[in-house]
């Protein structure tokens, strides 16, 4: 590499790389510019076709934990600050880069490096896409049940760094309860093991907890133990229509009184089937005005779902155990059958509640359409109580460049809504960029004087990933 | 109280509690001295019966959290250290407290303040014994999944400081799992309440993991908020019996690579089988020399009972699905069942090794035997490859009055063949005093720093349970 291939970049950015590779002559680095540009950005902080050409950050891409570490060392050194970035796919700006700084991509850091069906545990570096964890796990009967909504495109590294959730949590849990053991770099170019191969232990503090879900800022994980389950024996859909969002919302409890507990309880209200409907041209809306959509697995499928049909019926529900192939569908249609509103500004939201107040969040939405003249419609995992509302706008002529500013304000005040009923701004999707003013509002001063604390401890320069999460 | 009541304690004990109960004259204190011997130990460092008579520590039993907050900060103010204290049935020594110390126990901070059938939640208070509230929530259909050995007599506040574990952890994971939030009374008294009541929720770094099983060093937990899961439909034991420890322990994989998921796995080896005969008057030893005892729940409890005879069988087992009143009697032989050698001398161990690595633990044990002329045997929580090793060692008439260099010797050996396989030092008990060199042998030095680090962020004073657990 020439000084003059790299001289539109900054001095400090260009001394960086020049060091980088004479030091490391092997390993891969992506200049600043036109070439980069995805990187400044993940799937939350995507702009719009034009605005997404300009020049990127300076990129490196490791292929062995050493490579972090001497990159992050000399970031350190030099005062440069790192983003490290998993595929891009993450929700809330986490992975947002600048020109001034450098991005630690782990996409090639994507070995698979051991299954081990007598420990039930897979050693993965953390590129692996988490869809192909599974394919690769499934000869060996087992699965790594953390399955955020975007398993086919996300990392493990970055479904560690967000803690990612997904549609089967309220069973298996969030990816903290299958993450054992993490080797990490820290901010100073260290590399520390934390956790353990086996399933307990409680030597210490929890720091393998502490770096799932801390976004970034704490440290690069460079390797997993993850802990896997047996496929189970058999699976089964359910499906519940019921007549009007209210009754299908209400119609949850149902299932929280049964002995049943479903892998998977997704919550469709009623413009989530029209969007479908329109979408992918199938006649949801035509069997109810609300649907919940039940996945059951392990031993006893017929008897369990036979308790919760009667539990269903009972709270009004039209229940249907479903054909293997319909069941297929459905799922399918869950994962890929919406449209998004390209014609419309529009924000996502991540709320999570207690499971018993999903009815008033739902309630919340007329309310909350009338006072802003926005529309507001959810798909949730009504298993843990978290909703993904999708906030609408038509627009309109002279709207200019940027969403009107009552979106944010309808937005802002169903956050409000989640945390009055004693939920929280971001059930899975994570803090990043977008949420951080959110987050204010759910975390006491004191709360984010500790998490300050924290950070300051494990990076008193503030290298890795400043000004998310916390 | 009167200063001559209070002369018998250092001058600034002295100072602290007339200090404390004259801005809170109703705060329920223990003065210094024998009627206090009992907070000067726990479960681990209980003395003989004669050194148990020394004078103990002064003690604040608080039934408010505005109460433990003007005690820790009054603590701060004067640089006198605190330890917090459960119920005192710890096996670490992590509730040790010296006369120049302060304990806060939290025994009568022990309402159970909410219980939620739709969110599957209760509130509670840390000093609520783990039966207690199972037997509260048994009328709603519900049970607080953490079962330590200890759950009759040791608290909420105390299992979530120490992450404990249990029977069931295997499939219904440890404390840290069934933890939604927690009220936490900090070094300077500040109060903070960190997670959700709702079951998902990613907002800011994971302050309640990071508590939980930090062993009273980062602050006091006054209130928690824990999941609960419903009664399950069915239960069922299987007892599986082998011709010699070392078939039992390789029995074990066949289990991992069944498809069946037990609530509980209990290994027995040979002599722990005789020393529950010798105790309790059974004729286990006679059934076989070591056995698997299982607990299967849920739905389909003959088809798990039958894919696992299956898997057992083959495997070499002699596979009986109990009654239910023989399966009653077998859990209450593992839990009760067994003598202690007060004869002896003995060091009890909570080692945990990768699930595969349970059958080159129970090899290494005759090993040690002979290198160190000690006996060794184990009942593990085989579900998550976490061991009880007892270790014991005749007494002889020069011993004097400690144990001999041996016995820590063997145990210290055996820390090591733990580690040696991927495992840790301590599963579900923490670290408390007695096992800070062993956690010295896990952890690395940056590790330990970082550790460090977050304590200092924390707590600068070091006010909160000085020389535990890290």
């Amino acid at each position: 590499m020439t000084t003059q291939q790299i001289s539109a970049a900054a001095s400090f950015i260009q001394d960086f790389i020049l060091d980088l590779t004479s030091h490391l002559p092997c390993i891969e680095v992506l200049l600043p510019g036109a070439g980069t540009a995805r990187y400044s950005h993940d799937a939350a902080t995507v702009k719009t076709s034009a605005a997404a050409q300009e020049p990127g950050p300076a990129v490196v891409l490791p292929t062995t934990a050493a490579e972090v570490q001497a990159a992050v060392k000399l970031a350190a050194e030099l005062g440069i600050t790192v983003v490290p970035r998993g595929a891009g796919t993450g929700l809330s700006g986490g992975a947002s880069a600048r020109q001034d700084q450098v991005v630690i991509s782990t996409e090639k850091l994507n070995r698979i490096i051991e299954v081990s069906r007598l420990d039930e545990i897979a050693v993965v570096e953390p590129g692996v896409i988490n869809a192909e964890l599974n394919k690769h796990l499934k000869p060996f009967g087992l699965f790594y049940a953390p399955d955020p909504a975007s398993f086919d495109i996300s990392s493990l590294g970055g479904n560690i760094a967000t803690n990612a959730g997904g549609l089967r949590c309220a069973k298996y849990g969030v990816t903290r309860e299958s993450i054992l053991s993490l080797d990490v770099v820290l901010a100073d170019g260290s590399l520390i093991s934390v956790g353990h191969r086996s399933i307990k232990g409680v030597t210490g503090l929890d720091l393998t907890s502490l770096f799932v879900g801390s976004e970034g800022i704490l440290g690069i994980v460079v390797s997993a133990t993850v802990r896997l389950r047996p496929l189970p024996v058999a699976r089964g859909t359910v499906s519940a229509f019921f007549d009007s969002t209210a009754e299908g919302a209400r119609g949850l409890s149902a299932i929280t009184l049964s002995p049943v507990r479903p892998a998977a309880i997704e919550f469709f209200d009623t413009p989530s089937l029209e969007n479908i409907d329109a979408h992918s041209g199938t006649a949801l809306r035509a069997r109810g005005a609300a649907l919940i959509l039940i996945e059951l697995d392990g031993y006893g499928i017929n008897e369990q779902a036979a308790d919760l049909t009667a539990a269903l019926t009972q709270a009004g529900g039209r229940v249907t155990l479903e054909t293997d192939d319909d069941g297929i569908r459905l799922w399918d249609l869950r994962r890929n059958g919406r449209g998004f509103p390209q014609d419309k500004w529009y924000i996502g939201e991540d709320i999570a509640v207690p499971k018993s107040q999903l009815p008033r969040v739902y309630a919340a939405f007329p309310v909350l359409e009338a006072r802003f003249g926005v529309d507001i419609s959810a798909v949730s995992h009504a298993g843990d109580g978290n909703l993904h509302p999708l906030i609408t706008k038509d627009k309109a002529a002279d709207d200019g460049a940027h969403p009107p500013a009552v979106l944010l304000e309808a937005a802002t005040e169903l956050v409000k809504v989640a945390l009055s009923l004693g939920g929280t701004v971001t059930g899975e999707h994570g803090v990043g960029t977008v949420k951080r003013e959110w987050a204010a509002l759910e975390l006491s001063e004191r709360s984010r004087e500790i998490q300050h604390a924290i950070k300051a401890a494990l990076d008193p320069q503030q290298t890795l990933n400043p000004g998310k999460a916390i």
